[in-house]
């Protein structure tokens, strides 16, 4: 058992930024309780290749409670956050019970935004949780045996059709993958439907794809999806989606898979604070992290909106390890009453993968693309993933697919009869 | 496309006996089409390992339409069979469309039994596919999720109690692993809890575990159980079982966690051939494997009832490749208006594994248990296991979780969120 006379840290998410703060604090004479709706710490980078059938879940994820094990100052929970009360420095669980703190950290994250179309969410799911994947994964998989069953050739093609909307990282991924998986991966295993007269379709409202790239790596990234058989439509606005397909501007596509990779909004949680939030629903913190008004409360990560030399700090994973360590920094700091430094986003470089032996990347005056740049992505990648396991598994499986042009976990779960399981008393 | 004019074959069920006689007919002049409502093949032996996060989904199973890629004169259907017509040599699929054969294979397996307690399924989930495996592996993990967040010392117990009903392979497996992840898997990751106070019981209505198996070897198995730390109470029926726990002849135990391994019933679709069945619904087949009065219709695998030398041929996968492969043959026989060959079941021996280090093996008058039993069943198993990178990440998971005592794969899945997610349009 954990001292109860210590100061007690509630740090809400355990992905990049809660995880990061959380170990920064391991040699401190405080005690931090961990909660998340998920038992785990999720590789969110590589989340497209759970989707896309490349990676298992547990390939790109750890429990919680095992990273921390010999972390003793710090209790992990699994629970729902339900409300936060910042005055009474007091937060309620879905369980019922309550955590009071001395001091917390916010850092559940960002979700997904349909930008006032929420019915959308049903035609276009996105991708943000390893449940998420999994149900992507099945998404695509089954239009290919919807297709191979489809005796008329209209809806055939509408089973055959593709459409990532928004032209970021992950939507970037997702499509060079599925264009590889229709190309290559299922080549042979049809009988009615030839899988490469898929088509896979980008598409991006701005002028361009990776736009926090420069111009020159955009154009390169454009043309190496173009040639992995991607057809990029850019200054492209979705204005409507539904069951049968999505409409472009006024034009119609009959599409039966549209995968939505375009807002983010911050968690919801975010509210409860009672503090000013930015469009986007994140928290408008001051140069420590902390909250306007509430100097013990922190939020990290992709909750924390900060500017830095008026461009915002990006919504990625270097970042949030970085707020993570900053705000355990500010809270030793408070505890030993100096005044909390600000905090500083240090930029190391910027890389994005497409697919297959193409990425590009940007380190200061470096600027890579192609195979090249994959190597580099794929060697970052890997060396980032949390627990030694996990990185030879994905290694090996990444060598397989490579040589093979296959994916290991094209299995498709979940069917009628799981949704009657899971009504079992646990859920 | 395959020709219309060969003779047309619809296997039914891609598991060992399935596939196995699918494979066989590779080289005869007939057009095949196998259905199965899952899109892979599954390596059944190991699924208790997927169930107790030792192994992901991926690696045990293998997309059928991949494995038969090359296999030019098979279809593969994604599809749940609805019904038999066997006078009309017809069979319908769940969307709407229908099969016409000229021989059918069924070879759909065998379902979870409750012997007349189907209330029981709610409270005590089996283990026969891969959803299974998920939904049981989510439960386990969380009960000790659940045990760490109670302050109630009873509620508490309750969900530390781990009941497995069934001493059969599935059982002991199950229980063997169980009491592993206790007492060592977990330890140090709880705060409140020590995960080896759990108590996992292994109750068996029979007189010994593992009853397929000689006398000595079943009671060396018990003993290894014990070893590992779990109760076994064979001679012992559960009477009833509901959300707070289990009735074990006149006591009542409270526990959160019942699983069930113990009843097989053969798949429902035996019954609409409308012949005559055995007490647990499997097809009493002629000496050749087909069924009476339809000598163009076979059943292998877990749902063919077979007796030979007054003994039934056993549910376990080489029973099934061999019954598969026969049928082949017969189908090849009648083809060639030769009469078709009577099956006989050739025993190589029989394997179970227990846990850690712990196996019972039965080859002929050899009799092996404890480690040097344990390394013959694992090179078995991986040996057997269908593709390459499946091999070489099993072992790689193994050679980790034997040095490590970690399971890779306690990653818990689905949420309440999920099952929105589920409602997606390709349901």
């Amino acid at each position: 058992m954990i001292s109860n006379q210590l100061p007690h840290i509630v740090v809400i998410g355990g992905g990049f930024a809660g995880l990061w703060a959380t170990r920064a604090l391991a040699a401190s004479p405080v005690r931090i309780t961990l909660v998340d709706r998920c038992n785990h710490h999720l590789f969110q980078p590589l989340l497209y290749q759970v989707a896309t059938a490349g990676l298992s879940s547990p390939d790109i994820a750890a429990p919680l409670r095992h990273i921390l094990r010999k972390q003793s100052n710090v209790e992990v929970r699994l629970a729902e956050v339900g409300d936060i009360d910042a005055t009474a420095k007091r937060i309620s669980l879905d369980d019922g019970s309550h955590l009071d703190f001395d001091y917390l950290l916010l850092a559940s994250g960002a979700t997904h935004a349909y930008f006032g179309h929420d019915e959308w969410a049903r035609h276009a799911p996105g991708l943000k949780t390893l449940d998420d994947a999994l149900q992507l994964r099945r998404h695509l998989l089954l239009a290919f045996e919807r297709a191979e069953a489809e005796p008329d050739p209209v809806k055939r093609a509408a089973w055959l059709n593709f459409a990532i909307v928004g032209g970021g990282p992950t939507g970037v991924e997702l499509a060079g993958t599925l264009a590889e998986i229709a190309r290559h991966t299922l080549v042979n295993e049809f009988r009615n439907i030839n899988p490469s007269d898929a088509r896979v379709r980008l598409i991006e409202a701005g002028p361009r794809v990776l736009a926090s790239f420069p111009e020159d790596l955009s154009e390169k990234a454009r043309r190496q999806l173009e040639k992995l058989g991607v057809e990029v439509s850019t200054g492209a606005a979705v204005t409507d989606i539904d069951d049968s397909g999505y409409r472009l501007g006024d034009e119609f596509i009959a599409a039966r898979t549209v995968v939505w990779a375009a807002g983010v909004a911050a968690s919801p949680l975010a509210k409860s604070l009672g503090v000013p939030l930015d469009r986007a629903g994140r928290v408008l913190v001051q140069a420590d992290l902390s909250v306007p008004g509430y100097p013990r409360i922190f939020v990290a990560g992709d909750l924390a909106s900060v500017q830095q030399d008026g461009k915002p700090v990006p919504g990625v994973a270097p970042a949030a390890k970085q707020m993570g360590r900053h705000v355990a920094n500010a809270i030793r700091a408070r505890l030993d009453n100096r005044s909390a430094p600000t905090f500083r986003y240090k930029d190391y470089g910027n890389l994005a993968t497409i697919g297959r032996m193409a990425a590009i990347v940007h380190f200061g005056k470096l600027k890579l693309s192609g195979l090249l740049a994959w190597w580099f992505w794929l060697a970052a990648h890997v060396f980032f993933l949390i627990g030694f396991r996990n990185r030879l598994v994905v290694l090996l499986n990444w060598a397989w697919a490579y040589w093979s042009y296959q994916r290991g976990a094209r299995i498709i779960l979940g069917s009628d009869a799981d949704n009657q399981q899971r009504s079992t008393r646990q859920e």
